[in-house]
């Protein structure tokens, strides 16, 4: 047996991990960040976190190079297009912290302050391989409380704000038959997150609920960023 | 700065972690279980699940020597005698299991059914080492739900129950003045997680608001499990 939707029922927050790219042959030091939700608490003497993090992303490099690390714990009210810069977008492509509120770690790591309760300042002390993603150790120097408010939590946003994750997620849902696990029909947008649900349609558009992902009609775009259906990926 | 109340924020559920003894010269397999709130999902092809364990618990001797485990996701109801039963007792003084409701893994793993939403079985394919804690990191095998309803989080344990953790947690809050950590003036029960507040007193027991736990009278005991004042320690 198994089924998916038992791993949805582990709780998480969502957080904006940030680094710094340590070169010391650069002018400029390099910085970015991203949005996790593999996030906890390992050790209280000393403290020690662990962040799950895809080998494919910059952030990994920058931590890899620098060994630093910042974490920003976001609020419940995060504006979408926030989580969209520093989730759905790459630091190849543009410079994340542009036009974002960020302080600075004692290591000189950026942390974000934009919608961030509370951030943390941690220093690698040891790593696990965990296939795609690696989870970095950290020891906890910084911690900070930013504003009161209640933390985004990863089922409000995927129950609430009806949001899904990019293929890159330690979450992401893949659709292949393995293991027994059920071949979904909901799409997301790789651009901005938005789930394409068959049941619900999108009846704005004038799209019947019970339409599959492929009766849309070709000139079918994302409700919420005007995506074409080649930017959609099955699965959420 | 050093502000652990920021580390308050990162967000959890609550989990009965189960294991068992490979010991092939006993007649009979041990088995054992305990409250973890350290669990996340961190790859999503293959399945690969961490959880921090105190190096102290049975459960890691456990999953040491099998290399397998078992997690069932907890729901808000759950009562506290179950949390307590796995959480503040350990496998080397009682049967964890008796009287509790349970199912086997496809590897001879029990996990808990009693107010559990889902489990989880895993293969240990790594570890990491945190300090007092090990990382598991467990290719997850099995995966199912077992009921519907509300995860517990581990904010509502706190914040809504008003019950603490045992010294061995990971997100013990150790009151030394360490690092500009403040100390504390609650106390834990360390028998059933009970936290004496002195803001609140314990006016049921004629104990006004304001009160500091060293000065309760020498008779008071704890108002869930009658435990006396020197099975209190100092910090949640």
């Amino acid at each position: 047996m198994f089924d998916p939707k038992a791993l949805y029922k582990i709780g998480y927050g969502l957080y904006i991990i940030t680094s710094k790219e340590e070169d010391k042959s650069r002018a400029r030091a390099r910085y970015n960040g991203q949005i996790a939700n593999a996030v906890m608490q390992v050790s209280a003497q000393p403290v020690i976190i662990a962040v799950g993090i895809n080998k494919q992303n910059l952030t990994h490099q920058f931590i890899t190079s620098s060994g630093h690390f910042a974490i920003s714990v976001l609020e419940q009210e995060t504006p979408f297009p926030l989580i969209q810069r520093f989730g759905f977008k790459s630091g190849r492509d543009i410079d994340k912290l542009a036009g974002v509120g960020y302080g600075w770690t004692a290591e000189q790591v950026p942390y974000i302050t934009d919608h961030s309760l509370a951030y943390m300042a941690a220093t690698t002390i040891g790593t696990a391989d965990a296939g795609t993603h690696t989870l970095f150790l950290g020891e906890v120097t910084e911690a900070s409380i930013l504003k009161e408010g209640v933390p985004m939590t990863y089922d409000y946003y995927h129950r609430v704000l009806r949001r899904g994750v990019p293929s890159t997620a330690p979450t992401f849902q893949f659709t292949e038959e393995k293991k027994g696990v059920q071949s979904v029909d909901k799409y997301i947008c790789t651009v901005c997150g938005y789930i394409y649900d068959p049941e619900a349609g999108d009846p704005e558009n004038n799209i019947a609920p019970g339409t599959p992902f492929n009766e849309l009609p070709d000139d079918w775009v994302c409700p919420v960023c005007g995506a074409g259906k080649d930017m959609f990926n099955k699965g959420i």
